[in-house]
C-alpha cells in the first residue's frame, strides 16, 4: 500500500496527463482566450501526446451572463466543434461542471451526439450527494465522469473517508485529490493520495491530482502523489491558473518517461502564445502573497486582490492575514 | 532507517538553516553586494533566527584578481568584521573554500582570532582526498567544518559510498548532499539522503542539503530530505543563486515550526533590498532553460548563456542540448 508504483525510469501506462490550461487559466482572464490560441493549444496537445484537454466550464447561462465571460465559461457544443470538429484524434475532450452552477439536466447531450468525452464534476465536501446525482445522470448519458472534491485540506479525514466511500460505490470513473489552496506538502499529499487509493481498491476507479503552486510545490506534489499510484495528473501550460497557478505541463512532460509525450511542440506553443499572453497583462504564478495563503491553508482571494492591486508590501500583507483570523 | 524524523507539526531542534545568499547569490553579481545590503541581511538573519550565514568564498588572491570580484569572493577577516564586529549574536558565520582554489594553509587564522565559525569545503568527488587534508587542517585550527560534495547526480553510488566512508572517519562535522544540477526529484533525493544518513550512523556528524531550483523542486527536495533526517538546510533569500537558484529562505521559514524562526523581518528585507537588486539587472530563478539542463542532469552553463543572451527560443535551445551530446 505504501509502496511506490514503478520507478523513476519506468513507463506507467496508466498515467494520463490532463491539460487544464483553458479551464483553470480561464480564471485568470475571464475565459477570454482567442480561437487561435485554443486551436493552437488543441493541435499542440495532440502532438505532445496529452491525454485529455479540458476546455472550460459548462456553466449555467441562466446564472452567468454570457456577455460577461468568454465562451469557455460555457463550452457550448458548437464552440467546441469549431475547434475540434468531430475530434478524430486520440486527445479526449473534457469540460468541468460545478455543482450548483450548471444546468446539467438540460445542458448535456447524450454522449453519442457530443464531442465531449469526460465531464469533471467539481464540488465541496458538503455537496457530495449533489455531485453523485450529477455523476449518475452524466454517466447515464454515456460520459466518462470525474469528481473533483475541492478544498480537502480544510476537511476532516473522517469526512473525506465517508465521501470516498460514497463515490467508490457510484458510477464515477475518476476521483480527484484537489489541493485547492496549495497548502499540502509532499509528505501529507502522499498520505492523502494513499487514502484515496485505498478507498477505491477492488474497483477499476482511478485517482487524479490537481495541484496549486502557492508554495512552489505543484510539480513536486504531482510527481510524489503519482509515485504512490495516482494516475490522472492535471497540468497547465506554464502553470497558468488562478493565483499561483498549477503544475506546469512542461515540467510534467519532462519528467514522464513514456515516449508518447513530446516536449518540443509544447515549447513552440509557449514561445508563440504564452509569452504574448503574459505580456498582455494576464497574471499568474508563484509569489510571496500566495505562499502566505498556502502555508496558512486559506483561500487565495486576499492574495489575488494583493496581486491585482499591484501591491508589494509583503510584510504588511502577511501581518494582516494573521489579524483577520 | 527509512522512517521520517518528526512530523509536519513537530519542532526538530537539530535543524539548522544556513543562509547562503551572499555566497551562492554572489555567483549572480560577481559578489558585488553593497556593505549596506550585507549588513542588513546580517541583522535580518539574526532577527529571523537563522543559524548560519555564509558570507562568500575565501578564494585565493593569487589565483583570482581582487579587482575583478567583489570582496565576498575573498571574505577577508577585516571585511567580515566590518559587518559583524566581534559577532556577539547567536548567528554563526560561515565561509566556503573550494578545493584547489584557496590558500587554506596561509589564509585562515586560528579560530580564536577569527569571527568565522564554520568553513565549508566544496569539492568534486575526485577531490575528496584533497578535501580531507583541508578539513583536518581547518579542524586543527578550531573551526567547525563541512564538506560539500558537488555534482553527485553524475557520480556512481559506489563512489559516493566510498567518499562517505572516508569522510565519516575524518574530523568533518557536516557532510552535504549537493544537487548541483537541480536534477534530483524528491524520490531519488530522499534515497540519497538515506544513504548519507546511514554512512554517518554511530558518529555525531550531521548531513546537510544544498538544492538547486532547475526543476522548481529546490524547496520540495529540501523538506523531503530533511524529513528523513538531514539537518543542515541551505537556503537563500528569494532563492538567489547561480542559474535557477536555490531553496528560498522564506519558503523554508514558512515551513519550519520552530518558533525561533520569524518570517516577518525577512519579508521587510525582501521588500527593501531584493526587489531593487532584481530591478538592477541581477538575474536568477526558475525558467525553462534551467529545467532542460536539470532534467538532462547537466551543468547549467549553456542555460546561463541562454539567459545572459536574453534568448527566448526555448524549443531551439532544447533541441541543441540534444545535439551536442
Amino acid at each position: 500500500m505504501s509502496e511506490r508504483k514503478g520507478t523513476l525510469m519506468s513507463v506507467r501506462e496508466d498515467v494520463k496527463v490532463v491539460d487544464a490550461t483553458i479551464r483553470d487559466g480561464g480564471l485568470c482572464n475571464n475565459f477570454g482566450f482567442s480561437d487561435e490560441f485554443v486551436s493552437a493549444l488543441f493541435r499542440t496537445n495532440v502532438k505532445s501526446g496529452i491525454d485529455y484537454m479540458e476546455f472550460g466550464y459548462r456553466a449555467s447561462t441562466k446564472m452567468f451572463d454570457e456577455k460577461e465571460f468568454g465562451k469557455w465559461k460555457f463550452c457550448k457544443e458548437e464552440d467546441l466543434r469549431a475547434i475540434v470538429g468531430d475530434n478524430h484524434t486520440d486527445l479526449k475532450i473534457a469540460v468541468m461542471a460545478d455543482v450548483g452552477r450548471c444546468d446539467y439536466k438540460t445542458d448535456f447531450l447524450p454522449k453519442k451526439d457530443s464531442v465531449i468525452d469526460m465531464v469533471r464534476v467539481a464540488c465541496y465536501i458538503h455537496q457530495i450527494p449533489a455531485a453523485l446525482e450529477m455523476i449518475e445522470h452524466l454517466h447515464g448519458l454515456g460520459y466518462e465522469t470525474a469528481c473533483n472534491i475541492m478544498a480537502v485540506s480544510q476537511v476532516s479525514a473522517d469526512q473525506i473517508q465517508q465521501s470516498l466511500q460514497m463515490l467508490s460505490q457510484s458510477s464515477v470513473d475518476v476521483i480527484y485529490l484537489v489541493d485547492s489552496y496549495g497548502s499540502l506538502y509532499p509528505e501529507n499529499a502522499s498520505e492523502l493520495a494513499k487514502m484515496y487509493i485505498r478507498a477505491v481498491e477492488g474497483t477499476d476507479k482511478k485517482i487524479g491530482f490537481h495541484a496549486h503552486n502557492n508554495q512552489n510545490l505543484a510539480f513536486a506534489n504531482t510527481i510524489e502523489t503519482m509515485s504512490y499510484g495516482l494516475s490522472y495528473m492535471d497540468a497547465t501550460v506554464q502553470g497558468i491558473g488562478r493565483g499561483a497557478g498549477n503544475c506546469s505541463t512542461e515540467l510534467l512532460l519532462g519528467f514522464l518517461k513514456n515516449p508518447k509525450y513530446n516536449l518540443y511542440h509544447l515549447l513552440i506553443f509557449i514561445e508563440k502564445y504564452m509569452k504574448p499572453l503574459r505580456e498582455s497583462g494576464v497574471k499568474w504564478g508563484y509569489d510571496l502573497q500566495y505562499m502566505f495563503t498556502g502555508m496558512l491553508n486559506r483561500h487565495p482571494r486576499e492574495a489575488i486582490e494583493f496581486t491585482t492591486g499591484n501591491r508589494s508590501d509583503y510584510a504588511e500583507f502577511y501581518k494582516s492575514l494573521h489579524d483577520v483570523y
